[in-house]
């Protein structure tokens, strides 16, 4: 993983989001990263076992969808912001995204307290539209996957 | 509204969902019921405006992600009981299901500190795969819908 995270990069007025803002105090503060090679963009997290699904000790599936979520749209904005010749290095904002549609598939549990890793890869852009490729895995387990559809807001 | 909550007839070692589970001190809490007409599955929700997505006042995507994930799979095992005859008043508790995959599409901007309805109706069963289409309203107005698959528990 490597520089900024994309969180870090949004505008201030944008930095509000309980998953992944940096504006927001209560929050879990994912933060979203370029792999080495800026194919892949990465996150890690470990959820604290207050976050448990139907049986103790496995996550539960709606902080499953947030972890894609935040990182999903984190990662369209990068992937967009790259084609546009953003350099994340502060100098300036990237673009910011909002989700227009996420599937996610639970393939297996995943277990609380224990480091996730969430990945995006792109699979296209099209204007203010961009879909990426989503999985979240566990001890390099894959348990989750997903799609997103991320929008590109107009106004900034 | 009528009855029980679905989460509430949950076998006590399923109920420990940070979403839904009454055995967890740390969660939201969402309790599902049947409509009158017993067509449709309601619970409402006020989110507090901590959990706000990019912009203040705005929901963050992967709360409403959690709502529909954990009132789909509540409502997946009422219609799978339903059929089976479970009276829902408490003498037994429903089957289990966990969340195959789920969709959802984000339709309009949902608020912060205003009450949430989310609905579900049954689209198939297929013995242990039970589809449920999913809506989150606000203010009557339709802020996202999604289509959930789940999976019957084998155990229980």
């Amino acid at each position: 993983m490597q520089g900024k995270a994309f969180q870090d990069l949004y505008p201030e007025e944008y930095s509000h989001c309980f998953g992944c803002g940096r504006n927001n105090k209560h929050g879990h503060h994912l933060k979203s990263f370029w792999s080495d090679d800026m194919n892949t963009t990465i996150a890690k997290i470990t959820p604290s076992n207050i976050y448990t699904g139907g049986v103790p000790d496995h996550l539960y599936g709606g902080l499953i969808a947030s972890l894609l979520d935040c990182h999903g749209a984190a990662s369209a904005a990068a992937f967009k912001s790259l084609t546009i010749g953003n350099k994340f290095d502060g100098s300036e904002p990237l673009v910011r995204f909002v989700t227009g549609s996420l599937t996610v598939n639970f393939e297996k549990p995943t277990p609380t307290e224990c480091e996730l890793t969430v990945t995006a890869k792109l699979i296209s852009i099209e204007n203010r539209k961009v879909k990426v490729e989503l999985a979240l895995l566990a001890n390099d387990l894959v348990c989750a996957t997903g799609e997103m559809l991320a929008i590109q807001l107009k106004d900034i």
